[in-house]
Parts: C-alpha cells; structure tokens; sequence
C-alpha cells in the first residue's frame, strides 16, 4: 500500500513522531561518526585521493553556481581548488563586468539594469546525453534568466530574460542533445501580470519556458508552457528511455498565497509534473499555441566586437495542457518534494520528498502504460493525474529525515542527501536496499556527484554542498563559510576526504573531464580579432579625440607603458572616455587600468582585448593613473598623468547622492552613446 | 668599494649582462627544478604540513589583500582554504555592501561614492610589536584611503581618506605600538592640487600621512610630512631599536613625468628615506606645522546602529623637513627598490633594488652615528642624504635578478624574492652567506612569512605571491589564476608544499595564529543590542507605514516566515524600503531577501542585523519576495507577494541610461534621506 503517504500523514498528524526519529537519527549518526574516526586513515587518503602536487594538474572541472554572490566559481578537482571567478549576473568591481560599457547591456532586462541576480542553477550542454565541453548555462532565480557561458573563454556571452516567470529555480533544465533548456517559475504570477488581488492566486500560473539552443548556441524562447499555479522547485529532462520528456516537483499544491511555512504543508501529497515536449512541438506544429504579450530581453555578447547588445522581444508563443491532451500529466509525489532525478538510463524518476522520510522511485515505462490504460485519479486544470500505484516502482524509506535530492553512479547506486539529520545515504536503484549512510556537517542541501544528470556517470567521489559549517572552520566572525565535503564512494563503506568552503552560497555545480574543455580553450588570441569600435593595435595609432565635452583616449597598453601617458587639455565638465588596449596576446597578461578620483572601477584587461573607463573630472589638478596589476618587474613604472583645467565643482558637505549619481549614470549614458547599434531592439 | 653601484651602472651601461645572467638564472634554476623532484616526498610533506583533516583546524588565520577585487580574502593555514570574504573598497552584490544605505557611507570620497578600490597593503594592529589580534588595516592605492577592519566581527568599520596623495602602494605602515599607520604618496602630485604643466613635476610633492590611532581604533590624520616627488613604493616601521622611526623606498628619484619605464632608470641609485616620528611630535609641539586647507573623508560604522556615518574634514598639518633638521634622511639605496623590510630586533634594513641584483643591508647603530658625525653626501630639496658606506652593513650579491622584497624567519635567516629569475633565495643575516635558493612559478611579486614585520617571526612557511601561474593550473579561459606557492622552511632546504590559486590580485597578506583572534569574535549576537533606526525586534512589531510615497515596511525574518509576506496597497511611483530584521540570534544562521525586478542587489541579513532594500515598482502585479539562503529544509516556503497598481511604466526600447540611473540613484536618495545623522560632517 502508500506507506509513504500514510507515513507522512501520520507524521502531519503526529509531529512529535517527526522529533523522536530526528533525536534517534542524530543519536545513531553520532555514534556512525566516532566509530568511523579510527579505522579511517586520513592521510592514505588525502594521498590517493585529493592532495595534488605541485605542478600537477586537476583532473576535473567543477563549476559552482555561487548562489547570491551572483557569479560562476570554477574550481579543479579532486584538489578543491578555486581557480577562477566568472562574472555573470553580478556587476564584478575586480575586472570591470556590469561596469564597463562593453558588458553593462548583459545585465539589462525589462525592469531596467539590475546589478545581481541569485545564480541559482547550472547546466552543461549534452550531445547524446554526455557533456561535449561547450557551454555552461546558469540560471538567475529573483529575476529570472538563463545565462550562457563559452567555455572557449570562460566568459558570460549571452543572457536571456524569462518572461510571466518569478524565482525560478527549476532552471536550467537541458535535454540530452542541448535540444532545449527548460526553466519553470517557483512562484505563481498573474499571466501577463496585472494588478489583482493576491487571494485570487488561484489564478495564477506558473510557465515551463522551453528556450531552443541553436547549433551555435544561441537562445531563444520556443514556447511556454501553462502550468498550475503550484511552486516548482526542482527538474531534470528525461534521457534514452525518456527521451522527450522533462520532469518537474513542486510543492504547495494547497496553492496556498500566505505562511506558507505552514500552509503549504497540509497535503500529504505534491506532484511531478511530466511534460512531454515532443508533444508540445506537435502541437506548435498543429498550431494550438497562443500569443500573449510579454516583453522579455535578451542580451548578447558580440566577440569580435567585444561589445554587448541587447534585444527587446514583445510577445511568448503558450501551450495550454487543458487544451493539448498528452502534453502535460502529473504524477502523486512524496510531500514538498525539491529533487526529481532521473536515472542515467532515463527509465527511473527519483522524488524525494522533503516533508516525507522517503525516496520514491517512479518507473517511466510504467508511466506511459498508466497514460495508455488510463490509470488516473481525477485532474487539475484540466491536466490529468495518474494513479500513483501504478507508476510507482519502489518507496525506499530509511534515506533519513528531510531528503532533498539524489545523485546515481555508474554502478547503480543511489545517494541520497537529508537535510535534517545530516547524512548522505546510498541504496540500490534496483532493490532499494540501503547499504550505506555517513554524516555530513551540516544540513546538506544538495548532493553532486560528477556526471549524475547524464548518460554516464563519472565521478567516484561526492560532494555534498553543505547548508551550515558551524564548528567546522575556524571562526570568521558571525558569518561562517558555506561549506561543502568531498566523499570517497570508491569503496563500499564512503569516507569524507575533505571539508572545503565554497565561495558565495552555492545551490548547484556541474563537473567535467578537464580533458573536454582544455582542448577547446581559445589559444590563439590576436590583436588582429580585436574589433573593437576603439581599439588601439599599436602605440604609434594612439591618440587623443574630442567630441564637444567628450574626449576620447585611445590608449595602448603593453608592458611597461601605456601610451599616451601624458594627457592635457582636459576640462572640468569634460567626459573622459578612456578606451584601454591591452597588446599582449598571451595567455593570462592581463593589465589594469584605474584613475585617481574616479566614480567608477578599474578595468581588467586581458590579452588583445579593449575595455572602456568614464571618467567624470570634478576639480583642476594632475591626475595620476596607472596599472594595477602586476605585469612585470617594472609595472610600477607603468602610469601616466593627466592635466584638468577649468573651475572647480564644490565639495558638498555631505557629498549629496546627485553627485553619486551623475558619476554612476555617465557609464551608462556612455554606452550608449558612444555605440548606438550596441543597445535596443535590433 | 660600491659594488652595488657599479654593477648595476655597468649594467645600465650593457643590458646584455642581464640577459646573459637571465639566461644563466633560468638554465641553472631549471636544473635545479628538475634535480629536486625526486628526494621530494609530496606526500609525506603534504601530511606533515598542510593537509587538514574533516573537523581538524586550521591553526593561522590568512588575511590576503584582494587587490584590484577590493577585497580582503580570509584563508586558513596550513590547508591554504579560503574561508571568508571580507568587503572594504568595492561594493559587494553577495551581501549588499556599498548598496544598503547602511553601508554606502563607507565609500563615500571627496570626488563622491567610489564603488571600488585597489586593495593594495595590509597590516594589523600590534602591541610591543607583536600582534594583538584587534583590528586589520588595508590601504587603498587608487584613491588613496586606509580601511580599518574589526577583527571581532570581520567587518570593515573605518574608512579614512588620504589627502594630498595619489596611488599609494606604502600603505599602511604600522609602528610597533600602533600608535600611527603612515602611508605614503606613490605618485607625486601638487599640493594643494591646481591646474599646472605636468613637465613642472619637479615641484610636486609626495606627502607621507601619519594617521593616528586611538584606543579604540578610530582613525585620524595627525600630520602630514612632506617629501620631494620621487615615487615611493613601499615602507616599514621601525621596531626595537629603531622605534620611533619609519623607512620607506622610492624610485623615480629622477622625477621623470612621462616614460617612467626608461627616464626612471638613469640614475644608478634611488633612495630609502628614514622619517624620525618622535621628532616630528616634537616638531609639532613646537607649532612648527602649518596647515593646508585639505578636503578628505573619514567614514565610520556605527556598530549598534549597524550604520555607517560620513564625516568631512578641510585641513591637514604639514610638516617639512627642510624647516626641521633632523625630521627626515635619505639613505642611498640600490636602484628602482621596491621592498624596504626592517629585522625583528630592528637593527637591520634591508632595501631590494629591483634593477640591481642584490639585496642592501644597513645598520640602523651606522645610521645614527652617520647623522651624528655628518657623513652626508649633499641634499635635496634640504633633506641631508646619509654616506652610502657610512650607513652600509652589507651587500648581499646572488639574491636573483630582480629582488622585490624581503622576510624574516626566527633563525636569523632572510628570504628574498627575485622577480625576474623566479626564486627565493635564503641567506643569513648576519654574514649575508646565501644558504639555499628554491625556484617558484612564476614571478613572485611579494614574499610573505607569518610574524616577518614583528619582533618575532613565528611561521616554518612561507607563501610566495606569484604574478604568473602559466601551466601550474588546468586553464580557465585567457585568463589565467593568481597563483601563490607555500614552502616549507623548517628543514634546511626549502621545499614547495603547495600551489595554490588565490582570489583577486593580492600584493600582500598577513598572517596571525588562530588563537589569538578567536577569543575576540563576538558569541553573544543579541536583539537587544540591535538599535538601527528600523529595528523590527519580533514578529508582532512588523508593520508597514507610509510617508506620502516613502513605504517603510518594517519585516522580521526567521526560519522559516517573513512577516509581512502579503503586502498591498503600493502603487507605481511609490518607494519602498523594505527594513528587513534576522531575528536569528545564533552565528552563521544569516538570511537572505531579493524580489522580483528590483534594480538593486539583495541583502544578506546577519544573526539580529536589521539591512534595508530600496525597491521602486515600474509596473502593477504581484511581485514575490524570497529568501536566498538555505536557512533551514523549509527555506523554499520562506516568500512573500507584494500587490502594485497604478499606471504601468512604458518599457522603452532600448531600457534607457536614465532609467537605469533612476533605479540606481534611489539607494542614495533614501541613505541620505531616511537618516540624516548618518551622513555629512558631524
């Protein structure tokens, strides 16, 4: 019978049954965890497992969405190494992204320029199901887009707006040939948005955006699909057997609008919504889409040019499940489920229910013979729920309190990840035996293990991305470090290699075989593929031009001179525009460029690439600037004055915000000013 | 005889000697690179030295300088984890530094809110010349600025502008009983600044800032020397038997105003020049000070508050050595140097001449008896220059080509670093007999051994500062990482630990044991001590009030409910702050809140921290809010809506730079106006 069901709702009904198992767990958790100590040779270990020498390369890729930080944290593996930064929804004050006028327009959407976003989830583009190098895809949670890195570059190159969408975290989605990324809202909106009473949520939706990847990447919104105003939490696309299909958890089926801290907990059931989006093309093809309004942005990051553009797009292409039987079923699920993983083979759908002691295994085959024999139980908006004993395989209970998700190797194990008594717990796809758990510190919120979420799991360790370190580091006042684990799952019993603290607040991470990357890696970078609207090749083509008030510097910068670096007749009220070339083309030369006084961040450049500072001069004087990185043994030699004429602005007491203002505006007045057919609707 | 000086003329004279010693540099150094691997047991030193085991500690805290990221990064050693981000100079979007009107004030300048700084020096407070473990200093080089950095809550509390400076890289110099922290100019410009000639720079002046330190910390300008305008570079304080005097190395002494890279290489010497602090507070008591009208900030965090206040200042005292005998020397110094680096007993300075291949010990006891019997060679600009012999202890030939700067251990020994032949190389203070040499990759810019700068250095390690990382790394893109090594200096031979990969740009770090900081972070985070002006102390306290298109929203935050979560009546035109409390009481337990479309950042809410969100709705709909941090298993349900009606915004094509500047604008417009204590001059 629906032991899980009845569980859960024994435990709504009792909650101090939810307390006792949680003192037992933590009780025999603690126990596993000192017992474990002895045996566990740290050092043999860290030896075979983690410690790189000098000089020795990584064997892995693995790129952690940085959560509220806003950014992409590339780290190797198995070393735990942070290597590099990249800059996606988060204006970066260190290289100049979200300031400089060439990437100022990847962060505009149609609520204006919006500095940060939650870089929520990430993804990896898939040829038959297996990670093939290209990009990586980040999803922004609060206003939500998906973002696309070119790991030739390691740079944020597009950025696209998704409309009647709030929250988004069951992004991004891709499918197993980088067919689509699918993105459904969290949180239900009026669709299109209008000015209501927020009790009528009833009415609200939440859309499943289906973004079409072109061959070179490019995105763009196919459709959207209707779907009830639940909260969707987490996704995963089906692969082999369940190719053209995507899977989909909510919670809050109660579609409860207030406190949902309790009102979204009086179900004993949520769903998983099934989506089976060849049928949705079927139907754009049979045209039953509709056409509404909504305007959406996407922005992109022309290479050659070096400069970003935006586009306005006005209207989404919907599908509605009422009206296209077949597109959309959903499945009873385990209660406020976040996970829904699908296995490697794509035959089985893993739901883990938040609120429910349990892992629930659904079978894909069983699915389409329950569509088939019509095993329903009722429906919602018009979509049809299927019976949950017949698409349910197995119910594995004992995968501890507050299961959030599970990751599958390549020996048909399952891990799975609890939040409240911190453990990660492994079992048998096939039986759903468990035949392991360890303790993590503390409250894993997601559990990763390198290629789980393809055709071919890879990895032989986990890491578990760990909600709180408490007592696990050294103190860093009253804010502690996120903190992740690294687990060996190489043996049968797992061991916990390492504790490292991750950057910003992580909520995801892909990994990949360094191997597939590296040999894409742009290696060639020459000042010849600069395009640069003000690119400056070579020393002897700099120059000084004035436009009115506007005065453009075409600067050259190699080691160890920037040229000019004597500039004059330069006027209060002038606008400085300091375009920076860098004419090194090697690999990792980049030089820094700042100005005394200036309203503004400094400008990292990197080998051939031209950047742009504005500069506001607000009083007569010698202005001094200069590189600030340190590029050779003479970088200090590497600086420059200019001279400001004219009358002096006053100093307000205090300096009063229009001043604040005016600084920060001139960016964007400059850019686009000074290239016109780099922003708007093209 | 001079040695120094006639190598590095007869360098000058035949730049092929360099190359040829690069080449012989490199050829040996790649020997012994090769020759070294085998006897080392990475394995072995990786156990015994750094690998730290799940739950184990780290047992030194490492304070990196972000540089151009504006930031200081807190590591862990031996492990070399990163555990903290510490924002100073640049906004920071993963918390809402320098974007909550709480916090803004920090950045403010007399050229208005500068949303960045090259995070260039470090220091921390010492007592008796060792650390005391209660604040951390960092210097902004770009518009020069110090910051001071509670070490009981890792915040940056005071930010205090440096007038009449420009680039400062020698900064923050601390005296061994934190009395002061001098700083001083890099690039000399006029004071007071005018509009004049660039080629009249010989006029210009480099002022050295001596800002006091009171008790409690706070920082302000005792007086300012004024130097002539070579370009100083770097400096250290006087401990021991040079108490009351500080050291700082300059090049450009050839006051070159244009092509620094070839003018600022004519002359075979520059200078160290020695400041005599005591005399200067006795100048000073004498009234031999005048006063310069001088603008400059001092921004300060008013802890129970949790808000920051600007103050505005208009005058400086100046000092200048050619009125005040004794007030300040110049010592003859190996060419172009960069390190200046002052020996535990405080008898010893070591001045790195970065175009002459050695390293220049002087003894203080020969400084004093110099200046005592008139060993003088001249003056400039009425400031005597000491004998170069007369003050000179030792040569030390062989220390690489390139020397940058210099550390101590407790044994006697001084590491030094050379830049261009990537290695350091280790030697006795004593004899100047070099013992040992080790190569590093590549390029190191900064040698850094924990407790060097003190009475007592107390690290067996030490970390190189690496401008280049090259292949040591799987690539990311054309940009590579910054790189640091950690090697061991227990044994006689040095040996590489570790590479590791650091954040930002830093050009320095600090290194003090755990224990001595841990017993000062803050345990008791209380409610009670929370006095922001919008407070909201408990749950039933929320509120929402309206001030004609003000809306205050008055919200607490807890696991796992805000209250409000419905909120009406708001209208397009409106401006809503949303004052949001943690009413969390527990370290690491902070909260998150974003909501959709808003142009600003979200915020990260520490334990019983209240920090406002500026938000102007464009368009009527519903708009959720959520939380975006995994506060407990039930943070998905932590949301809300917010209900706006009005007349839509029209959404222009492109999104114009006003509207981004009007979102951007109203984090100033409400700083300044919902408290008006907190900003101006008080």
């Amino acid at each position: 019978m629906l032991r899980i069901m009845l569980n859960s709702k024994s435990m709504k009904q009792h909650p101090y049954i939810i307390i006792l198992l949680l003192i037992g767990f933590a009780f025999i958790s603690g126990c596993g965890d000192d017992a474990e100590k002895p045996p566990v040779d740290y050092l043999a270990l860290a030896a075979k497992k983690i410690y790189t020498p000098p000089g020795e390369h990584d064997q892995f890729y693995g790129f952690f969405s940085g959560g509220n930080a806003g950014q992409i944290y590339v780290y190797g593996f198995p070393s735990g190494r942070m290597l590099s930064t990249i800059p996606v929804f988060s204006r970066n004050p260190a290289t100049g992204y979200g300031y400089s006028p060439e990437t100022k327009a990847l962060l505009r959407t149609v609520y204006g320029f919006i500095p940060w976003d939650d870089a929520s989830g990430t993804a990896l583009s898939q040829t038959d199901g297996l990670y093939d190098g290209r990009w990586l895809f980040v999803s922004a949670a609060n206003t939500p887009r998906i973002a696309r890195i070119n790991l030739a570059t390691f740079e944020t190159v597009e950025i696209c707006e998704l409309p009647n969408s709030a929250g988004t975290t069951a992004s991004p989605i891709i499918t197993e040939n980088s067919e689509y990324i699918i993105a459904a809202s969290r949180f239900a909106v009026p669709v299109p948005q209008k000015d209501t009473s927020i009790a009528t949520n009833q009415n609200f939706k939440c859309m499943a955006t289906f973004v079409k990847l072109a061959a070179d990447g490019k995105m763009s919104i196919a459709f959207q699909v209707k779907l009830p105003g639940f909260n969707f939490a987490a996704g995963d696309a089906g692969r082999g057997a369940s190719h053209g299909w995507a899977f989909l958890s909510c919670y809050n089926s109660e579609q409860a609008f207030d406190d949902l801290n309790a009102n979204s907990a009086l179900y004993d059931s949520d769903y998983i919504a099934a989506i089976n989006w060849k049928a949705a093309e079927k139907a754009f093809d049979d045209v039953k889409h509709k056409i509404i309004k909504s305007h959406y942005y996407i922005n992109r990051y022309d290479e050659p040019k070096q400069t970003a553009k935006s586009e306005l797009n006005d209207f989404v292409y919907t599908l509605d499940p009422a009206e296209i039987p077949g597109l959309v079923y959903l499945l009873p699920a385990p209660k406020s489920p976040m996970g829904v993983d699908v296995s490697p083979d794509g035959e089985y759908i893993i739901s883990n229910g938040r609120l429910a002691p349990a892992a629930v295994v659904f079978s894909f085959s069983k699915m389409l013979a329950a569509i088939n024999d019509e095993k329903n139980d009722g429906e919602i908006a018009g979509i049809t729920i299927l019976n949950y004993k017949a698409v349910l395989e197995n119910e594995v209970e004992n995968v501890g309190i507050g299961p959030v998700n599970s990751a599958f190797d390549s020996d048909g194990n399952v891990y799975t990840a609890a939040f409240e008594t911190s453990e990660i717990v492994k079992w048998r796809l096939s039986s759903g035996e468990v035949s392991g758990r360890i303790n993590v510190h503390y409250s894993p919120q997601n559990i990763l293990l390198p290629g789980s979420g393809t055709a071919k799991p890879f990895g032989d360790f986990i890491i578990s991305l760990n909600a709180e370190s408490h007592d696990r580091f050294i103190p860093t006042g009253t804010d502690f470090a996120q903190s992740a684990q690294m687990i060996d799952i190489s043996g049968n019993k797992m061991k916990i290699l390492l504790d490292f603290p991750v950057a910003g607040a992580p909520q995801s991470a892909e990994f990949i075989e360094a191997a597939v990357i590296k040999s894409n890696i742009n290696k060639i970078i020459s000042i010849k593929n600069n395009h640069h609207l003000y690119a400056t090749k070579s020393a002897n083509k700099a120059k000084v031009r004035r436009q009115n008030n506007i005065v453009h510097v075409y600067m050259a910068a190699a080691v160890s001179k920037f040229t000019p670096d004597t500039i004059g007749n330069i006027k209060v009220g002038d606008e400085v525009r300091f375009h920076v070339t860098n004419l090194q083309q090697k690999s990792g030369k980049s030089i820094g460029f700042a100005i005394l006084g200036a309203n503004n961040v400094n400008l990292r450049i990197l080998p051939a690439q031209t950047r742009t500072l504005v500069w506001l001069p607000k009083s007569p004087g010698i202005y001094p600037f200069y590189n600030t990185e340190f590029t050779s043994l003479k970088y200090l030699e590497m600086s420059g004055y200019v001279r400001v004429s004219g009358k002096s602005m006053i100093i307000s007491e205090p300096v009063d915000s229009s001043k604040i203002v005016a600084a920060d505006s001139l960016n964007n007045n400059v850019k686009d000013s000074f290239n016109q057919d780099e922003s708007g609707k093209q």
